[in-house]
């Protein structure tokens, strides 16, 4: 039977549970991480629990378990679960609330479930996003609130599309779960800078591009759109998953661009020696 | 002990949880609504159930229950648990989802919790708001996502306000839990037509406003802020309550207003006429 983490115990599914009085439930007010196992070995480990722990400080949560106690924990639900190519869910809540909007003891859950495996022609030949007008509550920070993303799944299906590519104030921010880059007509690869939860792959991807092509973090606009040549997200499932289409506007050939196929090549690789060096 | 309600059963206290693949804990994904007794007798009772079921049908939630067997359930729990002149919360979740995303089978959840009196000067004397550039999501519905309501309360605390006044392309919509109304230097009484929450006190004080006064729903910009000569909120709890100040602009002289007094009079008359009827 699969085992969840509750605050500082290992704990078996009947016990996976949150009481009625939690801000999570009432307030949508909590926190969370993701990340991916490579068999059973975490990908980009640190960078997660560090994420987690920046996300609940900035939302004054206290997370019940220190850092260090909090890895181990994990490495051992993990070796206990044994889910090869898991996912691994962080959540911090506001807790038992005495008035419905106080913070309350937060409360850590971690989950550890399989992975459906996301469409290979998604990586190969790319996806279709939409457009929506939108900017994340408290957008650097990795909260629980993904209202909007299920909200619209039926519009974003309708279109044949796969996500929503929010923007604000004209500026182009990100998709509901991934961070977006953009390919100009000089090669040089653009993300946002501002106002976007900084994806730990969109980190390490932006590091790995550096080495050979020319690349800006700063404000994109809606605008830019139609003069770019290819376009890109990353995430910790999708890694680099070509954008082929947003709205009405195909991006550059409606194929997979040359430096998005590099960096995909060059990511997996890359993955592949830090794990090995993290072994 | 106080009980609650989960699906269609009054539970106990530790009954009343939910399990952590719930995509109100993962996702934020869920709606509430929110009334008050007077003694053991429920405010505005139809008007509230009919907003819940609204909020859940636009979120594609389907209630365990159907609205007949609700309010009986409810009127049961409030009974069974004897608390003048409380608060009735009714929740319902996205329900426990197979891949952390999509909607499953949602969970209804009631509680019945005493309610703290607010500050008696807060009527008297009126209260001060901070304005705050931010647009709910899906604003017609009643989701449960106050992330950004709980995050600004130092910030709120910090101006010697009490909540924070929504704003969103230069025009007001509404405070994190109440509508807002102005008034002009001909004591028209204006408050927001779109992009809000319609409650269920906006509605009824509107309705006995118009038996004196000049009433418009309209798009209310910031600009108007400083040419009113009243300004004053309605919630469940509020009732009417007056504000004397936002950000640095004192509305009138800075204090209630003789049209806010005349409605905190009068609606006062109507809501024990209400109850009256409904007994």
């Amino acid at each position: 039977m699969t085992k969840f983490i509750i605050n500082d115990q290992i704990v078996d599914q009947d016990k996976a549970f949150v009481y009625v009085s939690d801000l999570a439930l009432l307030r949508a007010y909590g926190i969370f991480d993701f990340f991916r196992t490579d068999g059973l070995q975490p990908v980009f480990f640190e960078d997660h629990i560090d994420r987690f722990f920046r996300s609940a400080n900035i939302m004054r949560l206290k997370c019940p378990v220190d850092k260090e106690n909090l890895k181990s924990l994990i490495l051992d639900l993990i070796s206990q679960n044994k889910i090869e190519n898991s996912g691994v869910r962080l959540v911090l809540t506001g807790g038992e609330s005495p008035d419905g909007y106080t913070i309350g003891n937060p409360k850590l859950i971690v989950s550890n479930e399989p992975i459906k495996p996301l469409p290979e022609e998604h990586f190969s030949k790319g996806i279709k996003l939409i457009s929506h007008e939108y900017l994340r509550d408290i957008p650097e920070v990795k909260t629980i609130n993904y209202l909007m993303g299920i909200y619209n799944m039926p519009k974003i299906k309708a279109n044949g599309a796969v996500d929503q590519l929010y923007h604000w104030k004209g500026k182009i921010s990100e998709l509901t779960r991934s961070n977006f880059f953009v390919v100009d007509e000089n090669n040089k690869i653009i993300t946002a800078a501002n106002r976007i939860l900084k994806g730990v792959n969109r980190k390490y991807v932006l590091q790995i591009a550096k080495q050979k092509f020319e690349v800006e973090e700063r404000d994109i606009y809606m605008e830019e759109l139609v003069q770019a040549k290819e376009a890109f997200i990353t995430g910790t499932t999708k890694m680099i998953m070509p954008v082929h289409q947003i709205d009405d506007i195909v991006i550059g050939n409606g194929k997979p661009g040359s430096v998005t196929k590099d960096l995909q090549i060059t990511f997996s690789e890359f993955i592949a020696q830090h794990l090995q060096s993290h072994r």
